[in-house]
This record gives C-alpha cells, sequence and structure tokens, in this order.
C-alpha cells in the first residue's frame, strides 16, 4: 500500500506543513520506503519531484519541504511497492497531457487482472498496475470525449463510473487533477479536510510541528487537503466511504456522490 | 534565443560541471532569463526540473547543480521568451510519451507560420512555437510508425527529413531523446564534443571552475556534450552545420548526415 497527499485551494498555498508529516511515513513513522513523487501546478504548467529513494533520507524531498512552492493543485504519492520494480518509471504521480492539459494521477491500493485492461495509444511506460490504469482512463475518456467537453463535472462523474469498475478489480484509491479540478475516489481509504477562517493551530501526527494557520493564511483562504489517513490529531477529518468520489475546485468540494 | 545542453553517455554521469557553466548564462553570463529547465533519465523514467526564474538565482538550480545526479541521457535548455509567455507550461523541455517511452524535446529558435501544423491529438498545453512543433513531430511520428519501430535508425532519419520541414519555417535547433537515443538538428548554433580516455582538464568559459575528467572517470567512459555554444575553452568542440543531425547512443555519434 501507499499514501495519497492531495491539496486544492483558491490561492497558491505551500504544502509543506502536510508535506513534512508525509515524509514521515516514506521509511520513518510508516514502511513506504520505495519512492516518492509530488506535482505541484502553476498555471496549466507543473513541476514535478520524484525519488525511488525513501523519501524520510531523500535530498530532493528535503528541498521540497524547506522551499515553499505555492499552488492551486498537488497532488503527491508515497510508495510501498506491490506492483512494479522500484524504479523511477514507476514512481507516481503519473503526468500526461489530454485535451491540452497535463493530467497527473497517483493510486493507493492493488489491482489484480489489471492487464485486459486497453489502453489503446496511451502506452504504460512502467510497469504498475496504476500507470496502466491510469493510461487506460485516459483512453476511456478519449473515447468518450474527442475534445475537452464543456461540462467537466459530467465529464468527472463519468471517471466516477470508471472508477466503480476498476474498484471490482481490487483495491483503488486514487487522486486526480488537471490543475484546476481535483478529484479523489476511494475504495477503503481516503480522508479530507477543508480548512477556512476562522482558522486555528494545526498539529502533525507524524512529527512534533504545529502550524497556527491564522498566521499563514487570508481570511478569504480556503485550503482542501486529502490523505490516506489524517495528518493532524487535533482536526476533524472527514472519511471517505468506499466507491465514493469527490471533485474540489478552488478549494471547495463541488461536486460527488457520497455525503459532504 | 536560447541556449541548450545535451549529454549522452555509455556510464551514468553528472553533469554538473557543464550545467554550471550553463545556468551562468541564465541572467549572469548570458541574457537567458525567462526560464530553465533539465530532464535527468533513470532507466524509462525520468526526472525534470523546471523553473520560470532566471537559472543564475534559482534556488532549484542550485540543487541541480549541488547534487549529482547521475544519468546517461540529459536534456536542458535555458530561455529567452521570443514565442510565448514566461510561465511554466512553456519552459523546456518538454517531455512526452510515444510508443511507451518518454520523449523529451528542447528547442533554440523561432518558426513563423508554424501556427498551421497540424498535431493531432497531441496537443500544445503552452504556446510557444517549440512546443507546437515537438506535438507536430509526435504526430507526424505516430502517423508513420503506429507502433514503435524495429530500426530506430530509420526512424531518427525520418525525423531529420521532419526536421528539414521546419527549418524552413525559420530557426530549428533541437535535441530529442527517449533516454537511450540522443538526437541533434542544427540550423545555426550547436557543438558537441565526445571525451573519452584519455581524460584531461577542462575550464569552464563562463565560470571559474576547473575539473580534472581524469579524476571524475574510469577509461571505459564515454560522454558526449551537446550545447549551443562551447562551453569550454581548452578543448576542440565539433560545430554542426546547416541541416545537419547526429545521433548519439551512450556516448558515441552512431548516425547523421553531416561530417563526424
Amino acid at each position: 500500500m501507499c499514501e495519497l497527499l492531495g491539496m486544492s485551494a483558491n490561492v497558491p498555498t505551500d504544502i509543506c506543513f502536510s508535506f513534512t508529516g508525509l515524509m514521515q511515513r516514506g521509511g520513518r513513522t510508516g514502511p513506504h520506503k520505495d519512492g516518492w513523487g509530488i506535482v505541484f501546478y502553476e498555471g496549466k504548467g507543473l513541476r514535478t519531484f520524484k525519488d525511488p529513494q525513501p523519501s524520510s533520507q531523500s535530498r530532493i524531498a528535503q528541498l521540497v519541504q524547506e522551499y515553499p512552492i505555492k499552488s492551486c493543485a498537488v497532488v503527491s504519492h508515497i510508495r510501498q511497492a506491490n506492483r512494479g520494480g522500484i524504479a523511477l518509471e514507476n514512481t507516481h504521480p503519473f503526468t500526461r497531457e489530454l485535451w491540452g492539459r497535463y493530467w497527473t494521477f497517483a493510486h493507493n491500493g492493488q489491482l489484480t487482472g489489471y492487464k485486459k485492461l486497453k489502453t489503446g495509444r496511451h502506452k504504460p511506460v512502467g510497469d504498475t498496475d496504476s500507470e496502466l490504469a491510469f493510461c487506460w482512463l485516459l483512453h476511456e475518456l478519449e473515447r468518450k470525449y474527442p475534445r475537452r467537453p464543456g461540462n467537466m463535472a459530467a465529464m468527472f462523474r463519468h471517471v466516477a463510473t470508471l472508477c466503480d469498475q476498476l474498484r471490482t478489480l481490487g483495491v483503488f484509491n486514487m487522486l486526480l487533477t488537471d490543475g484546476e479540478h481535483l478529484m479523489t475516489y476511494c475504495t477503503n481509504n481516503l480522508h479530507w479536510i477543508t480548512r477556512r477562517a476562522p482558522f486555528g493551530p494545526a498539529r502533525l501526527i507524524d512529527e512534533e510541528v504545529e502550524i497556527d494557520f491564522q498566521k499563514e493564511t487570508t481570511p478569504n483562504d480556503i485550503v482542501t487537503v486529502i490523505a490516506t489517513q489524517p495528518l493532524t490529531n487535533n482536526e476533524q477529518w472527514h472519511k471517505m466511504q468506499p466507491g465514493e468520489f469527490s471533485l474540489f475546485h478552488l478549494g471547495e468540494r463541488i461536486a460527488g456522490n457520497g455525503a459532504a
């Protein structure tokens, strides 16, 4: 299994605090020692940092923790390999272009019988079930929507039905973003929290770090953080239900099938 | 205009020395202050570092200079914007998947009348002539080779004929790699050097740095460096000719149309 971390915000926000907690699970407080990656969107562009090394020992992870990159959409993943060897090409998140946008995907879980999924022109480069599932999603989306659909909410609802099919193959917890929308799909382990004024202090579970968001934010900021397991122990995180999907935009949950 | 840097090697080699020279041209000894990027392949996977900031002031560029990432195929670019604004999505190199491999492209020059180029399903995300030309190349390649061709040398010769067409639209100096092969195409400004035993000292033009490759290498190492302008002032660099393409593999020039 692996751990996922995502963020959606209405103003460029740095994720150093949450990332610091997650990174400890990469070989120190958690067993996820088989690589890590994080993608930050800035407009339509993105930055990716990846390492097949344990995140708790990665020099690049250290830079990401210390260097506040501000973004409205972030997807991160730390890996405990099951399908696919420990290699850079098997390190999440995966990014591909569709409809003139970069789409970024990260998966937690394990699938069986996934090799029969048809991916068309979207060929996997590595040999993980996750990347193949992502290629299949892109292939299915391109089949149904040859051009970028006007109604993105409907498109994401269709993605959720595709995720329902993947869930029949095993455990499929997912983060998917085009840099503007952030979609989550849950099989068994995914939590989220939306922070907005009045902001308070937050305390990490995995590291002796506390932050007072009051000092870091402005009253209009809205920031949602999604994680496999809650990262703080003094806030109320929502646990997502099996088969639940949520769509976040500028920090707000704007669609979904579960209880918000 | 911009500056290109590429490397092909038969053993994982760090490019810190050459990169240090190039980075100075990003706002200090050169005018290329509109962003920079570098892609390192490790097997079929890759790492990308990018910044729309001037490379001579970039914290991330500093990490790349200090942290020796060893690779057999590297493509780097520093930008002086002409077509397309200063934004992350317009920052080279550009990477896309084709035939189950990641292809990375960087361009130096400027094209006119490029908007009529058909890119099929490979949609540009940014608004540079360079990314559009890359998407056109991928589209043309996929049309001719629906599957990964067995004869890669022939495929690269075909790429060269496509580059000849792009050269009719303006200045087109290019680096293209799948992580295994590194292809260069020259319109007016591209130089290369192959270093092998017996190795000697090299002195950067742009920075007070000298290196003794004898100390850094083993006798079997073969490392080719490609750059817009020579990076050292005590070595003999080959100047590429207009319309010349070269194909490098494991540090050796294995094909091309010009004089090697």
